[in-house]
C-alpha cells in the first residue's frame, strides 16, 4: 500500500498546482496551490498516507455527504420525496433544472439538494451545525475538529445564488425553515476543516457496509450504505461524475477545497488532497492521483 | 441460482403486464405484456433461465451497447470527442441539451449519442447493419438471429425526432454521413429480435473482463470493460439511471421492447424481459425483477 | 365616444366574469369578479367612463410603467445597462432566462425586470414607495390614492419566487440593495388601489408626447415617451404581447388585480377593469372591450 | 423627403461595412460590404432613392413577409392554429423553445415558423416557389425578378438546422409535406434578388391598409395588414426586435442579405440595404438609417 501510494505521487507529481484554486471567496483563495496529500483507511484499520496528509483543508460539499448520511439516519426513505436520486446533467447550481422540475432538486449532492437535506436536519435538530460537528468528530476520531468561522462568514456574504435556489425551492413549497437560518447551518458545514486522514477515517464506514470501526458503531444500515455509495458514483463529482466513473470507477465526492474522497467498497477510504480545480471544480490532481490508483491496482467497482 | 430464479419470479409475478406496451409504432404494440422471461449467463459457463426466456423480442436501445462495443473496437479513445460520458438529466430524445451542448451527446446511451456512434459504425463498414448482426450472432453463438423489417420499416417511417436530432449535429459538424443512411443503420440494429437467453450470453463479455466465453475471443480490453459497464451504471436505464443505481446497484441497459440487461462484474450477466413499460420507458417487471435479484444475493457493485 | 364605449359593454358582457380571479394570495381573491369598467381620458382634456369605473382596485403589474418612468427621469439612458429591452418569450417570471442571460432581465416588465428597476429607485430614494405613490398621485390628479398594506404584507410573505430572482441577480452583480428592502418597495408600490379614472388620467402623458395634462409637466421627453409605448407595446402584456399587438395594435399594460390599460398615442388613454383573468393572467374582459375598441374605431397604430 | 435621404445617407454613411457580411454560405460571403442604398415608395406613388437603391440583392428572411401574405390569402385566421403570434425571446434558429412549445413556433418570422408557412403554401401550390415569385412579380412591378439559384442550392446544401427543425415540427405533427421539398421550396424563395426600389414598391401595401399601387388590387384585408404590420413590429428583427421598437418605432423585416424594410403605416413604405451585419445578424447601417429616419422626422407609431 505504501508504495502505492509512492507510486501514485509520482504519477501526479507535475499535476501539483495545475488549475485554479477556488476563490470566490477571498477566505478560500489564498491557500498554496502546491500542496498534496493522501490518506488512505483500510477496513482492517490500517492507515496509510503520504504528502500533507495531516494538513486540514476546508471540506466544502464533501460535507454534503455526512448531511446526507445524518438525514438518513432519521429520515430514512421517506426523504426521497424531497430530492431526488438523478445525475443532473447541467452545472451544480444551476437553477434552470430546479425550475422544470417543480422545486425538486435532482439528487442531493447538488447545492439546491444540499440545502434541501440542511433544511431537514434544520427541522431537526436544535442547532444543526453543532450536531454535525459533533457526528463528524465522532466518525472521524477527531474531537478538535474546527469549522472555520471566517470563511462559513463569506460564503455567507455571497449566498445569493445559494439564496436564490433556496427562495425558488420554498415557492415550490419544498423548504420548512428560514432560508436564512439554513444557509447559515449550510454554510457552516461546508467549512468545517479536516485532513485527508480526518477524512479518511470518517468515511470509512461507507467502505465497511455501514459500520464505523472508528466510533464502533452501525452508522447506517448496510443497503443505505450501498444507495449513498451509488449516489455518489453517479451524482458525486458535478459534472464530472461519469467520466469519473468511466475513469476511475469508485464513489467518490469532491468539495471546491480540493479534497476528493473515494469509496473501494469492502476494502477502503481513500481521500486525496490538492486545492487547484480543474475547469469543472473538481481537483486536478486529487482526480488523477484516483485515476492512478484504480490503474495500479487494476481494479474497479465495474 | 436456479431457487434465486424462481423467488424473483414470484416476487415480480404481481407486476407482470403492469405498464404501458411502447406504442409508438404499430409493430411494437401488439406484443403480448403479460411475459415475463429471466436468464442468467454466469463466467464459469452455466446457463440458469426462467419463464419467457427463450422469446425473441425487439432489443430496441440495448443495441446501444452493441454498437458502442463496436465503434470502440475501431477507434479506442478517439471516439470520445465526438461523444460524452456524463448522464443526460433529461428525457433520452431531447434536443435541447445537444443544442446547449454544441452538437456533442452527452452519452452514447442517449438516442443522439447513439446516432453519432452509428455514424462511426457507418464510416467503417460497407454495410453497417449486417457488420452488427455478424457481430451479435458471434457474441450470443446464435447464427440465426433476425431483423425485424417490418420493425426497422416502421421505425424509419416515424424518424421524424431522430432525423432531428440527427441534422442538428449535422448543422454543428458531427456527423459524416447522409442522415438517411445511418438512420436506416440504426433503426435495423434495434429491430434485431433475441431472446433473454441470447442477451445474456451475448453480454457475458462483460461481465468477464471482456472475454466471451461463447466466441471465445478477448472483445474490448479489460479497462474498455470497466469503461462500458461505468457508462451504463451512469447512463444505462434512461432518466432512471440514478434510481436504477440506487436500488439495484449494478451496470444495467434497458430498450422500449421491454428488455433489461445487467452485469455483475466477475459474476455473471442477466437479461430479464417483460414488455409493459414504466413511465419513463423501462420494463416495469424488468427492473423491479433486478432489485428483488440483488435484495436477494444481499450484493451490489457499491 | 360615450356610444363608443355603451358599444363596447355591449359587446363584453358576455365575457365579464369569465376566467379565474388571481388568487395566490388571499387578499386579493376576495374581489368580485362581476366587476366591468372603463375610463378614457382623451388629449384634449376630456374624460368618458362607464360601469365599474371609479372604483379602485390593486394596480399590481401596472405599477410597473410608473416605476419605470420615474427611473427614466432620473437615469436616462443609462439604465438600459441594467435591463433590456427585448421581449422574453417565456412566462412573465421564469428565472430560466435570468440565469441564461447572466442576471439582465429582458425588459422592465417582467418581474426581474421590474425588481431591478424598483433596486435603482431603492438606490435615489429615501422612502422610494412614498415617492412613488406622490408621483403617482400628481399624474392621476388625486392626492387620496391609498396602499393596500394589507395586500403589500401577503405579497411580502409569498415573496419566494421575487425573492430567488432578486438574489439570482445579486449573485450576477446586478442588485444594488438590500433584497429584502426592495421586495418591499415593490410589493408597495403594486399594491397601489386605483380606479380606472385615476389610470386613464394618470397614463394620460404617454398618449400626449410626455406631457401631463394633469400635472401639467413635461413627465418624460417625447422621445421617451417613444420608447415607453414601444416597451408596452412589444413587452407589456406577459406570454400574449404579441396576440394582444396582433389583435388590439396599441401598446399596453396588464395587472393581475384585472386592470389593463392602453395608450392610444396623440389621441387618448383608456383603462379598462375586470378582475377574472384569462389563461395568461390577463383580464379576459379588459382585453375584449380593448379589441372591441379598435375594431369599432378601425384603427391601431400598426 | 429627397433631403430627408440625404441627411440619413450622411448620418450612416461612417456605419457602412462595420460588422460582417453573412458568410454561412460561400454565395452570400462575397457580396462587396461598402454597399448602402435606401429606397422610399410613398401612398401617393412617388418613389425616393439614394446610393445602390437599384442593385439586387438577396432578399433571405425578408421573403417570409411574402410568404405569410400568400398563407393568410389563402388560410385567413385558421393558420394561427399551427403558428404563434408572440416574439420569441431566442435566437431565431433556436431548437429550444420549439421543444418545449410541442412543434408549435412562435411567430412566423423564426425560421420554424417560416418553415411551417412554406409548408402551408406547399400544400397550396403544384410549383409553390414558382407561385411566390409570381406574386412578388406583381407587387414589386418587376417582372424580371430572378431566384438566384447557386444561392438556393448553396442553402439546402448546408440546410441541416433549417432540417431539424422541420423534422421536429413533424414528430408533433406539425408538418405536412415532405420535410426535403419543403426546404427547396423555402431556400428557393430566400434567394430571391430584389433592389431596395422593388422591395419598397413590393411592401407598399402594407403602408396603405392592404391596397398595392403597384398591383392595382386588395392583397389581404385591412385588418390582415394590421395584423402582418403589428406581427413584424414585435417579431420582424430577430432578437432585436425589442431595441428596433424601441429606437426606430415602425414595423420592420430584416435579412441576412442586409436589407431592411420598413413600415410607416398610412404614409410609406421604406428599404434600406447594406450587406454588413451586426451580431445579431441585422444590417449595422440598415438599422441605423432607420433610427435616423425616425429622429429627422420626429415621428414613430408609438
Amino acid at each position: 500500500m505504501q508504495s502505492l501510494l509512492r507510486q501514485i505521487l509520482n504519477d501526479v507529481q507535475p499535476l501539483v498546482g495545475e488549475g485554479k484554486v477556488a476563490d470566490y471567496i477571498p477566505a478560500l483563495a489564498n491557500v498554496d496551490p502546491n500542496q498534496f496529500g493522501i490518506a488512505i483507511f483500510s477496513n482492517d484499520g490500517e492507515l496509510y498516507e503520504i504528502g500533507d496528509s495531516q494538513v486540514p483543508f476546508s471540506i466544502q460539499s464533501i460535507s454534503k455527504v455526512f448531511s446526507l448520511t445524518l438525514a438518513i439516519k432519521h429520515y430514512g426513505d421517506t426523504m426521497w420525496q424531497r430530492v431526488g436520486r438523478e445525475p443532473s446533467g447541467l452545472p451544480f447550481n444551476s437553477l434552470v433544472q430546479l425550475e422544470y422540475e417543480n422545486g425538486i432538486p435532482r439528487n442531493p449532492f447538488i447545492n439546491a439538494g444540499a440545502l434541501v437535506v440542511s433544511d431537514m436536519n434544520q427541522s431537526r435538530f436544535a442547532t444543526p451545525h453543532y450536531a454535525m460537528r459533533e457526528f463528524v468528530r465522532k466518525l472521524s476520531g477527531n474531537p478538535e475538529l474546527q469549522t472555520d468561522h471566517k470563511v462559513a462568514e463569506s460564503e455567507y456574504e455571497f449566498r445569493y445564488r445559494n439564496a436564490a435556489m433556496a427562495y425558488l425551492m420554498q415557492s415550490y413549497g419544498n423548504f420548512e425553515n428560514e432560508v436564512e437560518d439554513v444557509l447559515r447551518s449550510y454554510f457552516s458545514s461546508c467549512a468545517l476543516r479536516m485532513s485527508c486522514v480526518d477524512l479518511a477515517k470518517a468515511f470509512s464506514f461507507l467502505a465497511n457496509k455501514g459500520f464505523s470501526n472508528i466510533s464502533g458503531e452501525q452508522v447506517i444500515t448496510q443497503e443505505e450504505t450501498r444507495q449513498v455509495n451509488a449516489l455518489m458514483a453517479t451524482s458525486g463529482m458535478y459534472d464530472e461524475a461519469g467520466s469519473f466513473a468511466f475513469k476511475v470507477g469508485v464513489p467518490g465526492k469532491s468539495g471546491v477545497g480540493g479534497g476528493v474522497i473515494a469509496v473501494v467498497p469492502n476494502r477502503f477510504s481513500v481521500c486525496v488532497w490538492s486545492p487547484a480545480l480543474n475547469s469543472v471544480g473538481n481537483s486536478t490532481a486529487g482526480v488523477a492521483a484516483l485515476e492512478s490508483m484504480t490503474k495500479h491496482i487494476g481494479w474497479s467497482v465495474y
